[in-house]
């Protein structure tokens, strides 16, 4: 908030305050700043201090005016695919997609931030992780694990690990079926650049991640968004796509079929089938990205485990569960598809490090992470009623039934406006536009049960709400 | 080499190794086997034992016979376009670039491989690297790098120490203009991504590196081959490649200014300056590939010092000098390209492991680093003394000065030939072919100095060369 006791000016502290969101991107380019008045009421300061902080912001080249239309945030960068300029301006603040992303690394506050997509770090502590470290670096495994390049599709003791793991979902992949990446986003990026060319048309589910939207969009693919139902894609539309005339049917279908981001829900039985039929009618592959397989049942339905990867490729990885930044993601493919995969992942990084894949397979291995998993659900299962129960105190309701990490809130108010808003007191919040490929305003939020459950956060979220419904 | 004493038959033997081949890319798609009679010949064998090797393959689906023009390798898994399928054919028996690389990991046998690109791992041992492995892994670090994404600009400790070498050889970044990748690899791709889109032009030095040849042509762009010379690119090409129309010219040179991969030429300071107002003239980008830097003296002229981060992107790692697993490359950017840059490594791979980044800072701050580089320089010019008079004493010559790790050695022979009938003999090497686009026929090779002192190879490589040039 701004302060009249800080060293800065009311006027300094409110340029500064904007001048870092555009610089973080949390205000995107094309974005339209508050109206003078609108701003100076939010604020609680004069309408002089809010003209003398957009002057500032005018100097430094950060925003312009435009006649009779107001202030908006310049595109200083040429817009890269990945910015969506065609959908700059649609919402009158929109954050941008990669803002959310950065937002997972740099706290905004102390406070706990319900948008972001990860367990807070002291869920994931452990005992046996820095176990597993220690058995790798200690011997001579250090020197002979570091000092070549290792092997492409990564360290062979953990494709051995992952191979038993996924029998125990019934997806049957041996270890040569396996190439190790740098988190889940490298195996998906990985199967996009291998599979599509620019211009080619993809399939994907809608809402769905930002980050997999920014993704195809950079590397000039044609993005069809399929909404996603509760039980499933609607197939009614991809059908449609994939009746497209020669050379405009898609070849790909990027699907999180179980505990879906950010809607929570999980594939139906009777969807996946019908799913894997369309898919095998006109012929396109389909990548599941299982990231959230380790909140899942293991009996919940995967589309791998019913197509025994033909034209399926699994994704998934450990960043949600053990520990983010050893970034250990990986993919199994059909095994026509393998050598491909692997020569994309040799041309992006060549190897991946393979120290902690070591430690990671002694921590499956050991069945240390099945039981850390056991731990974490029961825990997400009580903040999540807590969550739930704040939640509809504060006036939302749930597009979809709670499950897995992520609920789907319906606030009745514009998220966009309070994403800007609640920045204003230090939360970054996730609004529904950033889950949809072309930005339109929404009412909807996502917001992460385990780091949901703090009542001031809820405190703040329903007055702003109140203000908003009252504008 | 075939033996009678197996327990697979002659022809079992033959048609395993050439499957094998074929399997691994060292026999690329569309490559000619050699004809029945020189196959014959060169293996010791019966004509008749040939025929029935080359049935088994027709029978397994890997080669196909075409009337009156011999047996080639079939096109299984369709062409990506880092097949490079225009070019199939044009050499007998064509390695892939993807062998060279997988190379790089799975040794073909026990025997020194001056093919590949790295030194010996003995030679990068040291007391140090273990220390600071047991520096970050010990304390309260493994926990607090390991639980959370952590920076995604990388690691500001090893930001810090990076800006800090930069200075040593005049290039100014600030922590701010730096970003750690996977290695040296991943940075290229990121530029690549970052600055271009599918068929856009892009000037690359000829004879230059394969994977970078690859990399481009997956993502669709359009390679524009500038010959290197001893002083530097040829300038005059460059200026032709510019003044083609509006939307052909390039946005982008990617040059390996310091020993050069396969030449070792160093780029002189005239040449510098006058790439320099080239690309201010023409507007285009350049991103110096400096992963020789540990080997050359801090003075070598680099585009970033002079140009001051301003057109240039300098890229770099530590593979080839510390620990080629833990992956750790980075580049120092421009300001205004910056953020944009960083945008395309979250898509790609979200952050990077930060307990090596971690590591290596201090390794580098306790000056461990450069007196290893020192150490390994002095060794290196040792080796390449003793390598030089191996490779002149087996018919060969040098094409240019030696310098740095690599020699590039005019044979007279054809090396795609060469390549096959070495492998015969447990031997990788990587043919002339390799290094260029379009993979024409070539009797250059590039040898690695510090694996290239074995008499052993030499001995071999006499007698093949000899046998090659009597056919």
């Amino acid at each position: 908030m701004l302060t009249r006791t800080s060293g800065l000016s009311l006027t300094d502290q409110l340029s500064a305050r904007f001048a870092e969101r555009i610089r973080t991107r949390l205000l995107a380019p094309g974005a339209r700043l508050p109206s003078v008045r609108e701003c100076a009421k939010q604020q609680g300061v004069s309408p002089h201090t809010v003209v003398a902080a957009y002057d500032q912001l005018l100097a430094q080249g950060l925003i312009e005016a435009r006649r009779q239309r107001g202030f908006f945030v310049r595109d200083v960068a040429p817009a890269q695919a990945s910015s969506a300029p065609e959908s700059a301006g649609a919402s009158p603040v929109a954050a941008d997609a990669s803002s959310l992303i950065r937002g997972m690394f740099h706290r905004q506050s102390d406070k706990p931030q319900p948008g972001m997509g990860v367990f807070p770090p002291d869920w994931m502590e452990s005992t046996f992780m820095p176990a597993a470290v220690r058995r790798v670096t200690s011997g001579p495994m250090l020197q002979e694990l570091s000092l070549q390049y290792g092997d492409p599709a990564g360290d062979l003791a953990l494709r051995q690990s992952l191979s038993q793991k996924l029998m125990g979902i019934n997806v049957p992949a041996s270890p040569d079926q396996i190439i190790t990446t740098v988190g889940a986003t490298h195996a998906l990026d990985i199967v996009s650049r291998t599979l599509l060319r620019a211009g080619d048309p993809v399939m994907v589910e809608e809402p769905g991640w930002a980050i997999e939207f920014a993704r195809l969009e950079s590397l000039g693919m044609r993005i069809l968004p399929v909404p996603r139902r509760a039980d499933g894609p609607d197939l009614e539309v991809m059908a449609r796509y994939c009746e497209a005339g020669e050379g405009h049917r898609p070849k790909l279908f990027v699907s999180v079929s179980v505990l879906h981001n950010p809607t929570g829900y999980s594939l139906a039985p009777g969807s996946a089938h019908r799913l894997l039929q369309l898919a095998s009618q006109h012929d396109f592959h389909i990548v599941e990205d299982d990231t959230y397989s380790h909140l899942a049942p293991d009996h919940a339905t995967r589309l791998c485990a019913l197509d025994g990867l033909q034209r399926t490729i699994y994704v998934s990885g450990f960043a949600k569960i053990l520990a983010p930044n050893w970034r250990i993601g990986y993919m199994a493919a059909p095994p026509q598809l393998f050598g491909r995969l692997l020569e994309t992942k040799l041309m992006a990084t060549l190897t991946t490090p393979a120290l902690f894949e070591r430690a990671l397979a002694w921590c499956i291995d050991q069945g240390q992470l099945r039981r850390h998993c056991e731990r974490i659900r029961a825990r997400l299962d009580a903040a999540r009623g807590r969550t739930v129960k704040l939640a509809l105190a504060a006036g939302c309701s749930f597009a979809s039934e709670p499950a897995g990490l992520f609920g789907w809130v319906e606030t009745g108010v514009d998220t966009d406006a309070m994403t800007q808003r609640m920045l204003d007191e230090g939360f970054l919040i996730a609004p529904g536009s950033l889950f949809h490929a072309r930005r339109p305003p929404s009412t909807l939020m996502r917001v992460n049960f385990a780091t949901g459950q703090d009542a001031a956060f809820w405190k703040t979220f329903a007055r702003v709400r109140g203000e908003l419904l009252a504008r």
